[in-house]
């Protein structure tokens, strides 16, 4: 941002560029107004990733407008939390675009061959869970990641996790997703050297609350090395997963 | 209130009123029953605008008998949380009512061309807390108010926002609606020197808890000037905003 | 109690007791009145253990008192959350009374010797859980059994855990105190074979909220054959443990 | 486990078995990976019961797998939450599962004749929290239990418990289902000299807050030997309470 | 209120009263005004006790100042959550005051002797509760109700409640001071045909969260015929429960 | 209960009754045993008044069967939260039963002429109110109570309120129903001398959290003499109130 | 902002200012680096008002550093929640600064004769609301609002607050302040046609929950035109009411 | 692990080691038992760095026991929420420790002039906030991180924050710590593309419930690649960064 500023004002010294359009300039960082959306094109150059598209409460052809500006920009993009409906919608816009049902996600990717980073292990507690943990795996995966699956691991039968200790060790950052008392989080974060990303998930009934037990066991954790997102974010913690791995 | 009893206690004087009429009329504040309902004729006087109906919770029937009585005593009539059912039952009796489908709004008004007093400004995080926006947006301008949009500016791209100070500077009061984090009320609320009201909405999922996260978030504001009314009560938001743009 | 009843009865019959005796007797069931409080001595024939004094709440000389009125008509007594304050008033009163420090327990035992049942283990997550897991040991002690104990083993250093699994397999009830994530409880509840009783303490600081986290946690585990009782209870816990392995 | 280990070590030193088979011997403890699901028929061995199905959150696919993998290895398998077309997809598989749907179980029992345990009485406060009750009782009932039923015996008319004295202090272990206050529990624990186990159900409205109340209520009982399993959590109970009922 | 406006108005007719006279009489309802409080003279006459000093949150100084406005008009006057060192305050001022030290009250009654009427019961579940069942005993009796008390009758004894029936049944009204799981309400609401005041109390720890245990479990009485009021608040209890015996 | 007994002893020493009929007649306190339920006669002795059914969490058939025993042995039979359904299979079989839509309640009454007694007041704040007040209003009138009402005068227009003084004075009891903030408890709590019995209903959006805004304001009432019943819970204010009021 | 951008780019096109430093000042917007805390010097010409001091948390030094610095730039500088031990530390460095015991506020005012606005009225349910009540009357006096005070009109005296009501009518904008319920709020958001902000405060006991109670009523307030601050945040209310009574 | 694993199985096949050795040592994973705690020494080798010592709920004595077993293992050794009366008993068996007493940290480091991995930087929001940002600052640095500090750069100023863009973009991991409504999380999380730990803190007062406020928002920050750690856990969080700093 400051060499921008520094190249844009020697422009202005030399003339080469008016204050008027140096105003306009300094005014229009790269978004676009869509009326109901502003797109923050800038997202890409700033944080490395386009801005993600979040479907819920938003109309089918609200998202498939969206994605379709995006595509128009970027060459990956991503929509959460998308049902069949919406993704009708964005496929009469973007035919390339892919849907993972089970994760919910739509994906265009014009580059699905580039190497991925291996490191990033995501680890559910139990079969309910693996909706978001394929959220947080397909996410990071988008992202240049190759990611290791291990699920119905949960604390209930530790011996699932133990035998596993190679992918484990082998990880170099771990999403562990788990809903009821979400104790699989401070038993992956006691195991492993590397960074936890804990999701909560609303799996559970009664005093779960909709995830709260999970979300407090998490953020309570006696291991070090755990961090916490919302209830049922895969996508967040794919997505810090992903940038985690990828720091070189 | 005080001016009416005296030229009432004066008639009485006069003995143009008996004691018994005097009575009567001292129980008669203006008011109507309507068996279900007591419609509350005398806020315009009080308050400036008429009692608003609540349509949540009535049958179409009741909301349609309840904008025909004002609708018979005032000029402007506005319905909040209507759905199309109730619109239909309303526009039977009432013609001329106006539907807001976004807003949720059925509005009744009779002297569009009233001068309005510019001031307003709306904001939003998200494209999601639109409907939220509108019901505000569109409550001040039925009371008079000239009204500014500026939709999806939340913080995950500042830029968005501070490209916009202009408006900002501009307005007299900030509506800032907002849901998830709720974070915008504060950086909006450190921006301008305008009183700024925080309508949190139930956007979100997980430790959202139904607006709660943004509820909480906006009355913890660190930035001074902001006061917060309930999740997704754009009504109110608008009312008192439109409320404050007015005074003189 | 119907035995005691048709006794009555059969006396009656009998004229060996007249109706107006009968009804007397009818009505003290053996409890003592002492305006403060009315002791329940009739519970050591009911629950094989006499009322239990919970001093939180009491004066010292009411403590002292209800423990002297115990001492007279049982062998074992057990005072909890004493203070040492309380403890000075109790020893006025009651010379044998002795007092565990950390368990914040008074006990008197005029049978110390009796034989043990072996079978409770009491396990901590970590070191500042054993005030909660003392109150617990002592408590399944004093009603005869024989009680392991195993501190600070949390899941943070699984191995601690693991490496004691014939400690594990060996007990009849397991007692499990932890705060924090609670996590202890599911891990254990997965290993062994006994019931689990889960006591959360209100150790952690933030989020624990003082030990609702452990609670849920607890309450949602995944392992089967766990119940909880209520934070920092290491009485309830030791006392349910200890009847549990008095089955016979 | 001490002794498989024991054992496997003997064969290494005697060359019976390569370090290599070791190895792989000493990871693959007995679980199934299914893929969605890691089965663990270790749990047979290690805690007397096979892993039990949790169905909600499963589609019936997967539970219908899940129950056909067991039925191959164990002679009794119970799978919980069972909606009627869970229940049509795993009879497709597994002829012999009967369906019990007031309590939601599905239930393979390949030894129903196997003499029962008498001791576990399941009670309940209300005709509302039947279901939770029932599968309790089911739950217990496969493990090897003979089960009574106290139903609708709520404090409100407090006579209907006490009339059944008998029924309470017969048993071993009860097992108090009630949903409002909640109160039962603490009744009945004050009443007998068995362990109870509370199970708090969503019966109620308001201020129940989906079972919140009677879960608080009963995990503050006044009365001793009382523990708490999740709102709702019949299985839990049932399964609890048949544990300890069968210890010998 | 009618009669007096009759009143006021006649004499407005008759001329005997001006119309500014008039209207400042409308403006002076009996209220006094102590700049640091506004003393509801008023509400003796239209609630048949004189306004009650709420003393925390005031200084010693404020609370004597008040007392001693109170009994210059009135006969009795009342004061809760008195501190020893409000007390003093208030006795330099009002010699007559009596300080009742468990229910922290002060009482200044010039009519001790008046007849009272029978029919309040008051009943605790345990010793801890004394001290708010006294404030709801000490203020029915102020108001003229003979309080009969009934405590530590915990339903962990039942039979230490049911021997009272006699008392029971002879209640108009019963007042029920519980802590913990406050079960007690429900029982005596299922006993009794008399209406029941609720009073949760702040006695317990760890999950009855400073009585909310025991206020839900009030709430969610299954015993018709119960009512409650906030935590600990035994005046309010004893208020309410004094003017329903008085009833006429 | 008393009586009885003595009755039964005297027969007993008699002889006109063995020890076993005088056994089985104290086990058998009046109350049927329906298997899904059991049915408390004895209320109607007990406290005036006999069981009342609620009919959320049973089958239609269940409700039916319940009312038609009820009906047997009571003049007045009572069935709360009653939907069509519910109703239909009732009338299958008691034809005489009656059914209030609004206020869901089922009611049979054979002796609908009985003289009322008059005293009972129901107010309610808003028109959303009116099912929960109409509930209470039902209940109390079956109960032998004339009951008035007073419907949607909420605080936003006090005036409608005020005007109605000479009701609220003319109140022995009064229910009051409201929803959002509540504050109308302590508006008319502070206005009348009469007990207050407040609902908090579930009227409201985002923060009032399905009533326990309106909940807490009610327990927090700054106006002394009102209790609370629990969320929407008509039926227990109205049995309440009418208790109250037939007190003699 | 703008302006001064244009400014600086004319400088710089015209080489009075070179790149270098342009970027420099770009960089340093008025705000002062004191190590431990950033002072927002620019808030004042943004906002109207200095940047406040909130105390708590902030050790006497601090806190005396900071006001020492704003007294530097500022006429007018306050600091909020300060304790007599604050103020001492803080008088040693800058004499003229005054302190409000009661509202906790620090005020260093060197222009103290301005003309101030009339409008703005502060409101409380009881005499324990006067701090925060005082610390919301100083600030807005502090930023030049002539303040009304109108104490203890709580609504279980409704006619005291009636009684005022020209005083009401007066305002422009009102402040109203009270605790356990709240109900104030809706009172006389119902009689005046200005804003009112609204003050829960943490004044009551038991369910009152610390102030969550008002704060939930006042959110639910069914009038229009009010708004919430936090808890005690009498600051905030006072500050928005001066903001909202000064603009022109 | 598994290496040690084939070197044991190795071994026990060339007979060096016996089959009784074997077992032992698989069983003496290395942590030591100090009876009141298992300090876990295989950390240092499973996770990079010793057992962290968390002083709440020790006594001093057991920290300084606890310090000082850990000093004859590890180079390094650190003891969080140390009190003065901590680490003056701590001096006493180990002079070489240093007290950090703003982050209430005991540091022990044989080897302080390690090479730092720069990259970390950790903001707060306020002055208050500073304490817990030390606490994470300082434990990075212990493990080898050179740390930026940006304080007090609250969104209420974001001019302050704004114009530390470079320190922002040279942060490979951000550490944000920030009380009251949290909003800081997701504006940093907007601007940087490095992983945000966000650390809410107990800062701030009224709703802001302990840190709850804080909590909310930052789990609902709409800003990708922020997780959280518990409320005020500065340690957690510079831990989580200091590891990811250090990943390679």
């Amino acid at each position: 941002m400051i060499r921008n500023l520094t190249t844009l004002l020697e422009k202005v010294r030399g003339g080469e560029v008016s204050v008027e359009e140096a105003l306009e300039q300094l005014k229009r960082l790269p978004y676009e107004n869509l009326d109901f959306a502003r797109l923050d094109h800038h997202r890409a150059l700033r944080q490395g990733f386009p801005e993600v598209v979040f479907c819920q409460g938003k109309t089918p052809e609200q998202v498939a407008c969206l994605v379709d500006r995006l595509v128009a920009c970027h060459d990956r993009v991503l929509a959460t939390r998308a049902t069949p409906l919406v993704y009708a919608a964005v496929r009469t816009e973007v035919a390339e675009a892919v849907y993972h049902e089970v994760a919910r996600l739509i994906v265009v990717d014009r580059e699905p061959e580039r190497a991925k980073q291996p490191g990033v292990l995501v680890v559910t507690g139990g079969t309910s869970d693996i909706p978001v943990a394929e959220e947080a795996a397909i996410t990071a995966e988008v992202m240049g990641n190759q990611v290791e699956r291990l699920y119905d691991v949960g604390v209930a039968g530790l011996h699932r996790l133990l035998d596993q200790s190679e992918a484990l060790m082998r990880a170099r950052v771990v999403v562990v997703v788990a809903g009821m008392e979400g104790a699989l989080a401070s038993v992956v974060g006691g195991l492993v050297a590397a960074p936890v990303i804990a999701v909560p998930t609303s799996v559970g009934y009664g005093a779960s609350f909709g995830g709260l037990a999970a979300l407090l066991a998490m953020l309570n954790s006696c291991a070090s090395g755990v961090a916490v997102v919302n209830i049922d974010n895969g996508f967040g913690a794919g997505y810090l997963a992903g940038m985690i791995n990828l720091i070189t």
